[in-house]
């Protein structure tokens, strides 16, 4: 008899099916009966067993269960079990329960033992959703003429010059680790593919371990050539976005309802200049940004007034200055020490940085140095510029950024399978 | 005006439209007349100048060119240029022609100067194919109930216990890249998933430099629960290249007809075991190959015997011997001197590596042991088998390897954009 899942049952009433997953919980009734629920990757039932089927077995051990498919006195639909073998025990205690409604123990005991919190429901739900996002990434892409593009993680130079990248031994030589796929993406949109994307790892040797930060992150990249400006980039985002919640909508209502979420609808995202929301933030809520940038305060409040009424809680921040921007930044047409660059920021959180690229060779080779970047150590970037580069730019979403904003989770370790941290290199 | 693609002029003969891509090649004739060869990411079209016009604009320099869609004399469509607007000027010369049937300079040169070669529609046509397949393999996979995963490529220790290893500062501590997602992608079929996907670079620190090699490629990943046997991997693997490749005959008629090769249609890929495959290669080409493997003449020769009579040049050879395969395989269940594990071959060339692992704790630290590890190192690998884990296993692909074979070609770096050897570590 082959496998049906939990899902499946309710087309499967009156007849016998087998069932295989986890024991996620067994009570052992007086009269020779026991309530076991069976676990899988869909959902869970009740199986009921009876008479010498009766007996203890560890909760989270892998079981087989056949029997016939009963209306339950719920409504839903349970198993009256005819055969359980036990196909792997599990050992017992559990280092924590996994059968409550949440789970009890801190997020770094949970991280520890990730390959058991990843089998609660609602985490397990967090990557669900994460794989539907990035499937709808792909989708909405490759529906517009992109291309997905697979470019080198050990470099030879970072794209800004040296901070906060991971050492390699590369043989005799020393190498980095790519903190972003910038440079390759853009090459390849001069190389003629035009529009492509990326889904791939990015490293930040980064000091601070803070809720907001990984040291290893899933980068999802856009980069487009033949834009008119950066208001195209922001369109596509916008198209993008709307799609990719779409499919989540779609696709995991379960996994929506046990977060208690809904996914944002929206037309338009509004486009805000820096300076403008920096205006908004000191005016509404007394709160002054220096410099040319909104800290993490101010990028929660500004995402608290575009939100306000109950719309959706994002903005694109647009029209930052140069120099919070890399050498690569586009300046501003009306103003050259702003740039054409946006960042996305939703429920209080940065989730994209974008903008136009600078796709002239002299003005890219000039803001080099007036940075004290050597043009020399950019030579293979810098090919493409002098060989026809048309005006192109793009952007990077943060996924498991993007996840936790959806999903409400507050650390975005909660979104990521094994993360890396300051001090975590395990599981 | 917005943009038209070369690939959609057919639908706009007697209008007016706007073009934008690269000079592939300039002809100044006689008569101020000149035929400009305009490449964008789609193709080519010719466009007539003519007037005041015609001047010279260096090859490969990025153009805007407007103008009335006219049948052409040789019956395909022309542009017949009013403007024509120089975007981002090349210089001029290019290290090498690209306005030619095939590329002239030798592999080395071609990736000193990628985002050139890469322009070529041949070599472009390439990582077409790639996004496809790439594209192909997530779309088949989700549509059997998989879940896309992101593991870590910063990892405490190797999966095979040192070798092969690239070194990565870690703040105080050292790390290394992940060979591959192996652990990882078990540990998430244990964590409840069941059935997961992964594609992101591996990481391999091998001396070798052959044409076979790569130190940094894609490898697209998979693991699935509740398997009976690893024929149950086979099966999967079989109707997933199935799709695979009949999306890339839909979608990419023109990039195969560059190569001029035919995408291979099978129903059943044969399934050969180790000690027949040797026992052939012997009894008919007289290659006797020693231990308990094939060496690459040997899995040349097998393919060459799969594939006589015009069948496509595919097999799974399975049984290999345990001292040839990784501590996790699990022994064949007729002789624990073998596995029940496989290998795909195609073309010559091991394209897949897999098989059913073992998920018995006590025989997996059994096997470690065997082989000198210490299980302790294993901890947090060890934990999913502690605490329920279902029979499984998994295969991988790696995706360089796979197009190449497909299209024939002899070196995996040209199926790589920016590959990673012995020595290239640019661009």
């Amino acid at each position: 008899m082959s496998r049906v899942l939990t899902s499946q049952l309710a087309a499967y009433v009156g007849e016998s099916v087998t069932l295989q997953g986890w024991v996620h919980n067994l009570r052992l009734l007086g009269g020779n009966l026991a309530f076991l629920m069976l676990r899988d990757r869909a959902g869970l039932v009740q199986c009921v067993l009876s008479g010498e089927l009766v007996r203890p077995i560890p909760t989270e051990s892998v079981v087989e269960v056949s029997g016939r498919v009963v209306t339950a006195p719920s409504g839903g639909v349970e198993v009256q079990a005819a055969s359980v073998a036990v196909v792997s025990a599990a050992e017992s205690p559990l280092p924590f329960e996994l059968n409550k409604k949440d789970l009890k123990p801190g997020l770094e005991t949970l991280l520890d033992h990730r390959v058991l919190s990843l089998r609660h429901p609602k985490v397990h739900a967090v990557f669900t959703v994460q794989s539907v996002l990035i499937g709808a990434f792909r989708e909405y892409l490759a529906g517009q003429g992109f291309t997905q593009i697979f470019t080198p993680k050990i470099v030879a130079t970072g794209t800004e010059g040296g901070s906060n990248l991971f050492g390699v031994d590369y043989f005799e030589r020393k190498a980095y680790l790519a903190q972003s796929p910038q440079f390759y993406k853009q090459m390849m949109v001069g190389a003629g593919y035009e529009r492509v994307f990326e889904i791939a790892p990015v490293f930040r040797a980064e000091e601070h371990n803070t809720s907001r930060h990984l040291n290893e992150y899933t980068s999802l990249d856009v980069e487009m050539g033949f834009i008119r400006s950066e208001e195209d980039l922001m369109d596509l985002e916008t198209g993008l976005l709307q799609h990719m919640f779409s499919r989540v909508a779609e696709q995991c209502e379960a996994e929506l309802a046990l977060w208690g979420v809904l996914v944002p609808a929206f037309g338009e995202i509004p486009r805000i200049p820096m300076a403008e929301a920096q205006a908004i933030v000191d005016r509404k809520y007394g709160k002054i940004s220096s410099g040319g940038d909104l800290d993490p305060e101010g990028e929660r409040l500004i995402c608290q007034y575009v939100g306000e009424g109950g719309r959706p809680a994002m903005v694109f921040v647009t029209r930052y200055p140069r120099d919070v921007r890399p050498m690569y930044a586009m300046p501003a047409p009306e103003d050259a020490s702003l740039t054409a660059s946006f960042d996305l920021l939703m429920n209080g959180l940065e989730v994209t940085t974008g903008g136009q690229r600078i796709h002239q060779a002299t003005m890219l080779i000039e803001s080099m140095r007036a940075r004290g970047l050597n043009p020399e150590s950019f030579a293979s970037y810098l090919e493409v510029f002098r060989f026809g580069m048309p005006p192109h730019g793009g952007f990077a979403i943060g996924a498991e950024r993007l996840t936790a904003r959806l999903l409400g989770l507050s650390n975005v370790r909660e979104a990521t399978a094994f993360p890396r941290d300051r001090t975590r290199l395990a599981p």
